[in-house]
């Protein structure tokens, strides 16, 4: 990998632990406009510029770092440039730690029938009122920076990775590298960076072409696109072990899209990524299934309404230093909204606390060691269910 | 009024400043076992276990004292016998200050062709699940001692009181009155205070006989029930004014049992009311009505969109330091749950703000120059709309 030219980059990376034997897993310090970030990071989603059933103080008390707000999302509803006259979205939802803005790339390609893509961007009708927008990566970075997100992300073409075929692959990828010189001549807020994506679907010589694509351009980072969607947890490892080598002596953050599940973390992890997102703690714990150790609780579950035990012992969040399983599992029965919110609590901090044993694991240079026991953890006692949810990407 | 002979309480009652001229206002504090309560008071509603979207750090925020909750609700999901098993209600939801609970009278009789009511109680569908409920005066005292709660209520039997016969009043007032007495007997937790309820719906004779009927027996408070229904505030009043001298003298907390729309709970408090409770101001902010000292203000209205400002200016509440009416409005609109949270937030914390001002005015001898000040600050500015909303019971 050829070195590239960087602008003054509104963001610093700085990989503190690099990756030692056995593990491509290392830590680092990812400094933005709004603080610091820890890396390897997880950051929660706020598609509507609000995490689900959470205020910030519920966002600070989990653990957050970073959170990730959707482009697509905000620019219909309440519209960019409303969010840039009220002062931008840090000031509009109160959230003074850093923000990364997706690209909308992900939203309108899966929107299925409602969108046709062309060189020149995405047509699609609003899932809100069904009106006609032009997406292009221009408009992609006009939106992210009226926003006024810490991170910005290209517009790309993201396509199923387990189900498309290697001509739509190669097309697809081949478009959002002309998409990625677009937004990077768009882009031009100097206070935000501005990440690329790779593409390439599972094919390892359109990811090795299109790592060496996308890091050719001066990015402030790099995204892995294009996972954390049909594929198997086999071909993810496989595809990552392709990108990531390539990337070796880059000295620019890695950020595998929409993986959410701590099992898939800590793999990915391991194959040397640095930053994480998905809506999947949040989504589950509003369907009643809570995370521990062992693996998940379902609450919905009968027995639980008789249990005076915290969700997990010794777990900080509000939902377990103050409330059953009994509680809780009355209050999603009852569809009460605070079942939602101290849920929703429990699985962002046990994803957060998950990240930070990982973290420090690295620095102590014993994450092989921790990666045995966090696996070895989810045996299926404590009445948990030890296997893995699907994933989803935004909300 | 004769004297009445008590047990051994567990609530003390002191008016620590009576009636002056012109009102019949008074300010005290009610002891409880779980803390003291200064009144006049506002009680919020718990039906589930919990305020609807708020915990309990909210609830000591917003300034609640005390907070009522309701039994048939409660015995029907998840179970009085449960909430006992595991502790008792302050634990199971994690509140630790007083909680009144209501009878389950209202809701038992609010549900129409779903109950028939006999000398012995009421035998109902359950809304859940549509399984026989017999709800007598015994049930509903086993169910409120099961639960806990620092005052429990008689189960009564109200009728709308607008729209009653004459003879239906009579009817339903002689059978509270019997039910008064079994209540009384079965009541056997000491650390339980226990309220009567006295009825008469819009009859100046029939309500005049009830006072007299409840006052005469051992209870620890006396609660006004048959009002805050479809009848108009003049007949309200009118009620109260029969009631109330009456009481003159008795050392007992006065409960007007529903009211919570701040003009109502004004009037309330001049006819010499102490306790309040309701659904409305949290069941208004999920409706997008955000109450203002001017009146309110309709979340929903496209203006809110693009306004910066706070929904009240120098309001303490989470909503209004914290987001401005565009962010609210954006999130109702999104259908968010911080958006109903924050909501209720801000009118719980008017309601309780509001009833502060009234015990202030009350203990430095001004409550009619306040209330006058109060009724004049209603006067549509601020694009508030000053109208009042009607009233709802249980949720």
């Amino acid at each position: 990998m050829t070195a590239v030219e960087h602008r003054t980059s509104p963001v610093s990376f700085e990989v503190t632990h690099p990756a030692g034997p056995g593990t491509r897993a290392r830590a680092g310090r990812l400094q933005t406009p709004h603080g610091a970030v820890e890396t390897p990071i997880f950051m929660p989603v706020g598609t509507n510029a609000t995490v689900k059933a959470l205020d910030p103080d519920d966002l600070r008390e989990v653990g957050a770092q970073i959170i990730l707000s959707n482009t697509y999302h905000l620019s219909v509803r309440p519209g960019h440039e409303r969010i840039r006259d009220l002062g931008g979205l840090h000031h509009f939802m109160g959230w003074d730690r850093p923000i990364l803005t997706d690209s909308g790339g992900f939203q309108v390609v899966s929107l299925g029938d409602r969108r046709s893509i062309t060189e020149e961007g995405v047509r699609f009708r609003s899932h809100l009122d069904g009106s006609l927008i032009d997406f292009t990566p221009e408009h992609a970075i006009a939106v992210q920076e009226a926003l006024g997100s810490d991170i910005a992300v290209c517009l790309d073409q993201p396509v199923p990775p387990g189900s498309s075929s290697r001509a739509d692959v190669t097309d697809a990828t081949a478009r959002t590298h002309r998409w990625a010189e677009r937004c990077l001549e768009a882009h031009d807020r100097p206070d935000q960076a501005l990440f690329g994506i790779i593409q390439g679907g599972l094919e390892s010589d359109l990811r090795a072409s299109s790592a060496a694509a996308i890091a050719a351009m001066p990015f402030d980072g790099l995204c892995i696109g294009g996972l954390a969607g049909d594929e198997s947890a086999a071909e993810r490892r496989a595809t990552l072990d392709v990108v990531v080598p390539l990337l070796e002596g880059d000295p620019r953050p890695r950020y595998l899209m929409g993986l959410g599940s701590p099992m898939d973390l800590l793999d990915a992890v391991d194959a040397g990524v640095d930053m994480f997102d998905s809506v999947l703690p949040a989504r589950v714990a509003r369907n009643a299934t809570l995370w521990v150790p062992e693996g998940r609780l379902n609450m919905r579950n009968a027995r639980f309404l008789d249990d005076p035990r915290p969700v997990q012992e010794g777990c900080e969040c509000r939902l377990c230093r103050g409330f059953s399983r009994a509680y809780l599992a009355h209050l999603l029965r009852a569809d009460e909204m605070l079942g939602y919110r101290l849920a929703t609590c429990h699985n962002l901090t046990f994803t957060l606390d998950f990240m930070g044993k990982v973290r420090t694991s690295i620095r102590a240079g014993t994450f092989p060691q921790t990666m045995r026991q966090l696996r070895a953890d989810r045996a299926g006692t404590n009445g948990a269910d030890s296997r893995d949810e699907g994933r989803v990407k935004s909300e």
